[in-house]
């Protein structure tokens, strides 16, 4: 479904989107019962002469996707036909060696653990292809932490910022967010071997001897327990995955707000198939941020799915687990979207400092008001101040002229800052003279304190 | 992505599945396109000898699927490439044909048309696979409709209901919520027409009559106006199937708690890969259920996200459009794997009308105390009734037997009842004789009052 | 909580909140129970001689407010406690009538006919306060019919649309979402009464009459049979709440965006407490835009969780059911504060059609190039009309100059347009006569066809 | 609200309703000014002789609660309101401190750092009242460590486990949800304190001096920037109470499902107001489970609203902002209902061992198949005894009899245990010797493993 809009296939890297194909998926369950088996000839339980039939089988390409499919929905979990086929596959070639398939095993402990580890991959390429978009954003913030745009707050003009500022803040919340996904990934990635019904019963006193040696296998944590009804973990590594989908929407939607014709500050780069127009030759579609908007659109919707989900009953769920696993795909496919869309709309950023210094500029010095009447409340008091300005604010308005040069006429203003109030006005009508602790802030995020 | 539990391409049945399609979307698409191209000639805007070379074109099996997927998501829009290269396969073939290529139309009237063609196919789907279920339902009402079983409450025993009772509820929800999405079908289901901002305005005059003219040949109504960024309909419709889904999720939710083995009123249909034991050859997994519940538990977050999308900016959105398409197709394609399963395991149902009365006289008459009471209060008077049944009760409970013995050994009880008092009694404590308006709630249901 | 933000209790309008306070809700219960009392005397089951004392106890004003709330938390249900409060009031003024307290119904009967009682007055509410938003909308579309202003799509400016089209698509959405809420409140809003399990067997071969009895007194719909865990209707009913509030949120989205100080279109009319600046009397923070947006985000999440509690179970839910009636007082809390917010912000709204030509203007007409290569194609063949623009647009975009001007000293558009060419371009470069058929569809869209 | 379901405000503890009143955000939000004012005495930008009076008037009782939610709602903010309000008040007292009441700041840096201030305290509240029922579930799972109960997958029975397993799942997830919302919590609650649009710049170069000064008065750690429009932080910390709230769910569906009259194999505590039935002694509602289900229904649409609303604009945005601190509320409100809820119904919970044991036994030693299997097989080799427990299993359903005594009249099952063969299936079908690792998996999560 790549054509419908932007939806979790159409959006995704190729990378992402190969790692969730039914082939992958099956693989992935195959390389757990070939682990599987190994880790039973490990521990005493399975003859070791049966590993080789089995982990020889335990190829996708062998196996018919489309009857395995079939069967997954007439099961209510791809583990059944799954090892169905494979029994099969072993038998022929050693019929003693497929008794020993998928043994002490349930079905939810393969694909959990597949799943376990294909989300311990969508996770590596997430991290991996942000690290060039955190490199832009950091490039971007220490290129302009001088640069001074206005501030915007609902939408009206404040006093400026510097557009490293906001690019710092993107940079921190990317940065925090994979933090937060590779902690969630550390603590939600580990195995899932249970047996029926999470005693590992099936394997009498051997069970953790098998365990271990599975996890040590798939390299993979042994939790303190099987967690067939226990999703928590998995729920709060979505629920980092789509925080971190939701600061990158706030990116998306600063940089398609800015690229307004009205606004123009930036562009996303431009590009074959981006959408350029022949006839509007400054017109550049915000392609990549509209890309990352729909992701941040379905993110908090398929969250509610799997939160809502961990209601589950007694030692295996209806439904709730089962809505599972496609739910964290179309995540991880989204935010894969997202990330490298932003990556290449960031990595190509086109900046017009010039526009952000025009766009302040019309408006005339207004957004400095507050600075003039903080300049002049010591030398003429607050209130004094505060009226003097408001009034000087009426004047501009009025006449469409800057409140720099209406100050410069103003006796008051002359008096008060004195002979030199010509390159006074001039200093506190700089924007750039005006952004605070910016730097501060700029430095103290890109330091990651 | 069928192997990651029960998501919308895993449930889904194949029809659904193959209406979603990019060979589906995309020749959708170009049938929308060569009907533009028709449309234009009949309204004198497109030259008629235009027409065969455009309309020749649009097969999409012609087409590099993975070229256009990549495109799609380069322009944001699949439209952009698709009618990228539907122009160059028409200008090989008629070079004067190929300025007539989506002549008067911008990329989002094209997909949205493409859409709403989808839905409707969807949508009969849907009714088409339900119509089986609301047979099926019904027969069970009806079959049923004299058939006792515990009334539960807060999962609690309470007075008897009929099983009929419980089928014609979720016959009439069903039923209510087909109307309902035929209904919203209706309204939604219109062409998207309106050029490049809405206007029509490349077509100059003639805008109206090409409109006219594609709606009629697509078979599709005419709106009073585009709708680009107005998605009020579509979400409805949305709406109307999620609370569809719900409905569907009630049957599951009910079935599955009587499918208990403690309970074990009821039972999914057999058959093969239903995943059977053959240790445990009376345990049948509710697989259907389980499959609806996936469905139920996925589609309101689904329908969250298409309504936060409704916020869209002026005349073509970044990203709430965008989110749309897909997530409706996977409403769709959840619904059907819904309304299937539950036409499979509602048309073969196993129905335990012993186990319903064992299930009720297991309690030992205790949920027929309050029908003692009220046929004592007229006699006793209410208090006197009211405090009578309970000392009975308590009796009853304290030596655990029925309380139908009790009563029958209780000299109050003797003298109210009079002689025959012992068959008053057995008429009092049969669960069938207190169903009060079950019948009649059930044919009102059935014949949809 | 009114706050803490923009919540439900923040933004609701006074008569709205009122309507759901605990005291509304309790006297609304109690006007169950009253005119239960009275059905049943009307149906003979109930001594007529009971009604007056029940009647008079029901009024919220004798209760204990803190009482009934904490011992509803502890039953799961307020109409426990309030049952026990009003029995022991009828029972101190006449101890026979408190036994026909209640008679025949459970606790869900009356919790839900109230609400389904307060849900009307909700439903009745909005459209009460949507009128004026109407009203105002299509004066606006009516009165800027004409008034030109950018087309946008993807946030980059595009041919111009004009000012009524959009607020005739305001109009229109609106229209449409309160015909829906309308319809699916008159299909939702029926009585609830079926006691404990649905069969109103407490009432032997009365239950009929007296539900109908208790219809009428209550002037609601008596449904096919009682819905305990049927909750289709009332989902249905949130449905159609929340896609309305998608509509308003969409025109918030619009005026936001149009008040940015860099485009200031419109502008929300201010008033005390609006929060306009001293420093900086242009500008104007869209409040009313921020409430509707803040209504926008929370409806949906409201609503995915209604529907996700459709999955009941049994005759009575635990936990779906009980979750549902908050969820709703909330959406309709919500949805009339948007309304409100609306209807003031477009009653008075401050519309610059001269920014909106200015900002037109401001691109040189480049957004009409499209229009004079229509205009040339007859003339020159398509392709080459195509390629002498394309080459305009480049002169202009490269001088900084007006397109209409750049044409003006092209002899091939002289030779073209013949000798009143600076007319035609005159024409063809005036914004306001590239509108197409935006005023048959502000026609259609208000005259609701 | 509290009569209305099972809302925020209906399940809420006291405290936790009393932390979120407006009395007491209005209270937070003045020690948030008063601490404020001493900040910038400390550092030197505000006249320390101003600050008595602006701290003597930073109390909630002083102001008109009515007056100021009106005015929130028309600034689109409490802030404003509650600065306009404080600032008359100081005038009063001191004309000369009035002009330094909320100096430097911004009214996000009021709402947010005072929202902050409520969800530690919120935090806080939930950790403390789920301590005992950390504990209450520890010594559920210590005492009932070897208790066999039925495994049930699937609604279906299965092998045995320990109750003691199951309580030591829920008592894991707990503690993990505990341990995720306490570091989210760390994370997230930091001061706020930005300016007009988050650079300090009406402080000068005193902006960081200020900061410190305020984050060490409040006892709040000082981030590295503002953070008005990242709101990922707070956006993970509700995640983590979500995520919580979907654990307490988990149990509250186990525990419903066994308190059903078919199973009861637990039961809620009773007690004044639990609604038992006078007419059903045995019955008991689940109403602190459908407490919880009612909160763990209503969290992940709450999430989903503030997940969506991180998309905001620029350095203050309209909307998003604006919803997120009623949904914080409502979530925690709701969280503390279910953790009390569950403490009360798990602190009190009526085991029944031997209801469990019957359960298992009712099902005739079917659940122990496999184990006879597993003990055949090294007998008899593997497909051997397969067939031969399949057999058992058919005759044994067949007769309805139990399956040891089947096996014990089998020739085959007597050679190949031997003479003490009937001990031997004495042993095999005791479900309290084939539970496996059970033992391990609960000291293993007690400890924190």
């Amino acid at each position: 479904m790549r054509l419908l809009g932007l939806g979790p296939q159409a959006v995704a890297t190729d990378a992402m989107r190969a790692l969730w194909t039914d082939h992958a998926t099956l693989q992935t369950m195959l390389d757990v019962e070939a682990a599987l088996a190994r880790a039973g000839a490990e521990a005493g339980v399975v003859p070791p002469e049966a590993v080789p039939a089995i982990a020889d089988a335990c190829r996708a390409g062998l196996y018919d996707m489309e009857a395995i499919a079939a069967g997954a929905l007439r099961a209510g979990t791809p583990t059944i036909p799954v090892v169905a086929a494979l029994t099969r596959q072993v038998r022929a070639a050693d019929p003693a060696a497929a008794g020993w398939v998928h043994f002490g095993a349930t079905s939810q402990d393969i694909a959990d653990t597949a799943l376990v580890l294909q989300l311990r991959r969508a996770v590596a390429l997430v991290c991996q292809d942000a690290a060039p978009l955190l490199h832009a954003l950091r490039a971007l913030a220490e290129r302009h932490a001088a640069t001074p745009m206005l501030g915007r707050t609902l939408l009206q003009p404040g006093p400026p910022v510097t557009f490293g500022l906001k690019a710092a803040g993107w940079f921190a919340a990317l940065q925090r967010g994979l933090d937060r996904l590779r902690a969630a990934a550390d603590e939600a990635l580990v195995l899932q071997f249970g047996g029926a019904v999470g005693t590992l019963a099936g394997l009498g006193a051997d069970g953790m001897a098998v365990a271990e040696a599975l996890a040590q296998l798939l390299d993979l944590k042994l939790p303190a327990a099987p967690w067939h009804t226990q999703r928590d973990r998995l729920a709060a590594l979505a629920s980092a995955a789509v925080v971190l989908g939701g600061s990158l929407g706030k990116i998306a939607r600063d940089t398609g707000l800015m690229m307004q014709a009205e606004v123009m500050e930036v562009a996303e780069p431009g590009g074959a198939g981006r959408g350029g127009s022949s006839t509007m030759p400054h017109k550049r579609n915000p392609v990549a941020s509209t890309v990352t908007l729909a992701v941040a659109n379905r993110l908090p919707g398929l969250l509610a799915g799997l939160l809502a989900g961990m209601v589950q009953e007694h030692e295996r769920a209806t439904g709730g687990w089962q809505a599972e696993a496609a739910a964290q795909a179309d995540i991880f496919l989204l935010l894969s979207g997202a990330v490298a869309s932003q990556a290449e709309a960031i990595g190509g950023l086109r900046v017009d400092a010039a526009a952000m210094g025009d766009n302040i500029g019309r408006l005339r010095g207004l957004v400095l008001a507050e600075r003039l009447m903080l300049r002049l409340a010591p030398l003429l008091g607050r209130s004094e101040a505060h009226h003097l300005v408001e009034r000087l604010v009426g004047g501009a308005a009025a006449a469409g002229t800057a409140l720099r040069d209406v100050a410069a006429e103003s006796p008051e203003v002359q008096a008060a800052l004195g002979p030199g109030f010509g390159a006074a006005l001039d200093a506190l009508f700089d924007p750039a003279g005006y952004t605070g602790s910016a730097g501060t802030f700029i430095r103290r995020q890109l330091d990651g304190i």
